[in-house]
Formats: C-alpha cells, sequence, structure tokens
C-alpha cells in the first residue's frame, strides 16, 4: 500500500481505509492486522486469493452507474472467485485509478461501493492503493478468503451433470437494453449494477460435498464452462432449453443468447456426481429463493457445446464486453 | 482471475501463467495452489499482503524504458512492501490493462519482466487478471509473503535513530534527466529501471531485531518517514547533511531535493534503539555491499522535520509525480 501521508490524496484513503479494522463487532477470521501499514497481514491453513480489474469504458459506462455501483461491481467481480471455490471472505485490498476530478467525491464513493459490497459478505477492507489515472477510472479488487478444501475446477469426471445457480442472461439483458438506447428493466439492471456474490450458496453446497468441480460465471456459460472443461479434460454440454432465463432476460429479442453467452450474473456453475445436486435442491431453494438448475451434462472429450432440444449443436458467438460491439 | 478461455487475450495469459507453478526447484513456502483456478491458494500463520497500481504517464512513461522494465518496476513497487515488513516472499498477482494494439508482444513482455520480478527474490507468478484499456498502460501488483513477526510502522520510540539503506536520490536523479531532455547516467537509469526490493536486506535486519519500525522509500524520505511518525506518535528529524547521496544524484543540480524528496529508490527506512544499527553497520555492508547510513533521529511530537547542519529546518517540497510538473 503506497502510504497515508499529507494531501488530498491521501486524506481520501484515510476516510476509505478508516472504517476499518476494528469497525465490525467480529472481525473476520484470518485477519490479523487492517489498513495502516505497508502490508495487511492475514493467517490461515488455505487462504485463498484473486484479483479483478475493472476499467471504465471496458466494463462498465458511467452514465449506466452511481460511483457506488462501479465500486460495489468491482468488488464482486472479485468476490465472486472466493465463492467460486468455496471460500469464506477474509478481506479485500482496493487499488483505484482516478481521473483528474474525480480524487474527490466520486472516489469516496466509489470506495463506499466496495466496502459496502465487502461488508456485505463479512469482509474487511484491509488496504489499496489510490493513483491518478491520465485516462479511464481503473478498480482492481484483490480478493482473500479461506477454505480448508477450496472446489476446484478440475474436479469433473465424464457422466456428471451440470448445474447452475439462480437465472442467467440478467445483466445482459440491462446491457442489451443500453446499447439500445433504453431503460432497462429494473431487476436486469440491479442484476448488473448491484451482483450478488453466491459465497453462502457456494460454501452451503461445498459443506455438503455436492460440487465435484465449480466456477463463477462471468462471461457467460457457453465460455466458462469451456475453462472448468480444459481444467478437468473433459467435455461440457449445455442443453439450451434447460437454461433458467431470468423473466428480464426473456423479454429482450435474444434471450438465449444472453443466457448463454451474457456474462456478469455471477452465478455459480458447478458439475456433481449425478443426483447429488437434485438430492438437496429442494433445502436449496428453501434456503436461498434462488433456483439450482441441471443445466448440462459432462462427456468425455474437450471442449465445451450448447445444443439444442434436438441435441444439435447452436452456434453462440462469445458474448464480447460491449464496448467492442458498441 | 478471469477465466482462461479461448482467444488471443488469453493466450497470453496462459504464456504469461503456464511459467509457473511447479516451474521452480522450490516452490515458495506457503503456495498450495498457483495459477488456473479462480483463485489461488496459500497458508501461512503471517501472510503479508500488499497492493500497489502503476499508470502510464503517472508513474512511468513508455519512452524512458521497456515494457520488461515496466513489469519489473511495477512487481518492484508491489515487493518492496513486503521488505518493509521483513517478509519472505511467496508470491505475485497482476492485473495488466492493455491499450489495443499492447495485447500481443508487449503485453508479453510487461509480463516476463514481472515474472523477472518476482523469480528473483523467489516469488511465484499465481494468478492475475488481464483486461482492455481505452487509455493507458496500468499494472496493478499484488505481493504476498511471509512473516511470523513483521516489522511495522508504528514501533518508533523518542530517542530512537533514523536509519536508511543504500543510497536515496539516484531513481530520482534519472528523471530529472529524462524532464531536462537529458539521457541520464547508467547508474540513475538503472534504479529507476531495475530497481531491487531490500527482501533480503530486511528479513536481515529484522532477524537482528534491528529495526523498532520499518517502512520502504517510494515517495522520498521528507514524505515517507512522515508516515512511520504518524504510525509510532512521534516527531521524525532528518538531517539533510547525513543522507546517503549516490554519485548520480550528487551530480545532478539539486541533489538534497533528489535525496530527500526524490522518490522510487525503494530503500529501507527504519528506527532504532541507540547503537542497534551501529553495532551490525560493519557486518551489514560486508554482507549486502550497500551502506548502512544514520540520517536523523526521533523525537517527541508529530510529523516530519528536514534540518541543515545548524538543526535549522527546510523547506523541500514533496516530490510529486513527475507528471505533475512536466
Amino acid at each position: 500500500m503506497t502510504g497515508l501521508g499529507a494531501g488530498p490524496e491521501f486524506d481520501l484513503i484515510r476516510r476509505f481505509l478508516r472504517r476499518r479494522p476494528g469497525d465490525p463487532a467480529t472481525p473476520p477470521r484470518g485477519l490479523r492486522l487492517g489498513p495502516g501499514d505497508d502490508c495487511a497481514m492475514i493467517a490461515g491453513d488455505g487462504i485463498a486469493v484473486t484479483v479483478d480489474m475493472s476499467v471504465e469504458n471496458i466494463h462498465f459506462r458511467r452514465a449506466w452507474l452511481s460511483p457506488e455501483e462501479i465500486g460495489w461491481r468491482a468488488a464482486v467481480a472479485g468476490l465472486s472467485d472466493l465463492a467460486a471455490v468455496a471460500a469464506r471472505p477474509i478481506g479485500v485490498l482496493a487499488s483505484i485509478a482516478l481521473p483528474d476530478g474525480d480524487e474527490g467525491e466520486t472516489g469516496e464513493r466509489v470506495s463506499m461501493g466496495i466496502a459496502a459490497a465487502a461488508e456485505e459478505v463479512g469482509a474487511a477492507v484491509i488496504g489499496g492503493d489510490l493513483v491518478r489515472s491520465p485516462g479511464p477510472l481503473v478498480v482492481d479488487i484483490v480478493a482473500l478468503g479461506e477454505t480448508s478444501a477450496p472446489v476446484l475446477r478440475s474436479g469433473a469426471r465424464a457422466g456428471d451433470e451440470l448445474w447452475v445457480t439462480g437465472y442467467l442472461g440478467t445483466a445482459a439483458a440491462a446491457v442489451d437494453a443500453w446499447l439500445r438506447g433504453e431503460e432497462p428493466d429494473a431487476t436486469a439492471r440491479a442484476a448488473f449494477a448491484r451482483p450478488r456474490p453466491r459465497i453462502a450458496h457456494a460454501i452451503w453446497l461445498a459443506e455438503r460435498s455436492v460440487p465435484s468441480a465449480m466456477l463463477d460465471l462471468s462471461d457467460g456459460i457457453a465460455g466458462d464452462a469451456g475453462h472448468l472443461a480444459a481444467a478437468s479434460g473433459v467435455r461440457v454440454v449445455v442443453e439450451a432449453d434447460s437454461l433458467p432465463l431470468s423473466g428480464a432476460a426473456a423479454a429482450r429479442e435474444d434471450p438465449l443468447r444472453l443466457a448463454a453467452a451474457g456474462g456478469e450474473d455471477y452465478e455459480l456453475c458447478f458439475t456433481c456426481r449425478p443426483g447429488a445436486a437434485a438430492e438437496v435442491r429442494r433445502a436449496f431453494e428453501n434456503r436461498f429463493g434462488i433456483p439450482l438448475t441441471r443445466v448440462g451434462r459432462v462427456v468425455e472429450g474437450e471442449g465445451v457445446v450448447v445444443v439444442d432440444e434436438r441435441g444439435g449443436p447452436l452456434e453462440l458467438r462469445a458474448f464480447q464486453h460491449w464496448v467492442e460491439r458498441a
């Protein structure tokens, strides 16, 4: 972390960091020393660490989001990677590059959005860096969590089933609307602006030894399932007509593309031995109020294919970051 | 970490990450799982974590540095924070935002510079994120290390001495030359382009219980010592005529300003009980080939003051990032 000397830049860091530590009644397990020194200190037998960068006009537009939402979304992108391995969050560090003029209120509001997303899942803001940007606003989030038994991408076997949490295509429905100059549906906008990392859901499933392999959906299942396939040395078959479309996605022109290739829902995608998820499905849905849906299967081979109801392959362009299409 | 699917963007990540893990004969202690999953996994009783962001045209210019040097410098900025708490490096994660056209060779060379700086201090590249930038090249480095007894900024007491490793003002001498349209001295250029984090030096001093408080000099001692003063609740007096000027700094127009307010030497600055550093000075200098120099003292009060040989205070503007002055 860059230091905390005099000057408005540092005042902002101070306001951001002062909220922590000591703020929470129960500081996160594993946190030893919060912000204010050269490093934060944590401890644990299994520390999960990940980093995720969000860039203005690539990952978000200011016209679409408030500064708090920019911070929240960026933080969730990092925290969702903890969910993907079923780790309990400990803390986040945030590097923020701020264009001139944003070092005051905007920077603080972005920071507060980051802190709010972290707090929501029991994580502390334990450090960061704040620098000037000659161009876009950039937020890079480091998320640290703990798990003694991470669920990896590499555990899928031929014969496994493919499942997802929640609904797909909701965040993409908002982007689709914005790109056509329309106001998005409120649910779709919320999914894009205030996504919820599936931390508790992942831990619940892992405690019941359900997932054999897992990841979070940030680029769309048609692409992300390929990472799982590659890591596990298997082929993943996604059944298009099984994908749980949200109402917001279903109302758009090409719901299947939004659900299969639309990113940033931050839902979990996992494989399991036959029947393992079906056995806990009702308890999961009662507990969390979102569906658990079987969307495909794992076979021998490699790569990922999306098939229609007759088993024929569908062509689905990966859902590129919208700036590339706009 | 964002996934590893198809496409040239991911090919670059793969090339970057494929070097590790398994590469080193002895993987870093504390490393459980390297890149390729949603998170890297590490373990330890005292994990130090820090993040440091480097932005094109704020922290460096392309005209001054090769892509490898951009990566190296950015990595050292993070690794140096591990030195500041005397932690042994475990791994680094790198988020890189690349302008269009840089996603090929330039991105790979930046990545290789990061990996080389990490390897030099025994750290593995354990993850990262690679995204597009509509503006500057941005490199954000997460550095993770281990120490059971971090040296904090808060341990200084009135009566302590203030010491630094190495020479000050060398990197600033290079920037000073570039800003005047001159070619920098080779030593100065190397100090800016290929700084060495003082990891081994910090651990050596901490093992001998020498530092009572410590940090690394990234913004210049006149500013950085203020962070130590604030954290310890003391006043730091820097004696200008004691500052160890490099030859490269001495040859410039205003060597004192370069040494006191010039940043990015990544030397260690620490306090100690009277006599503690003097006792090990010769052994340190023999071991590491750089000087250990007493440059001031700790008194009751607050803030930092730089004084001349008669004890009068000197006005030294903090050495702003050069882009603000250029």
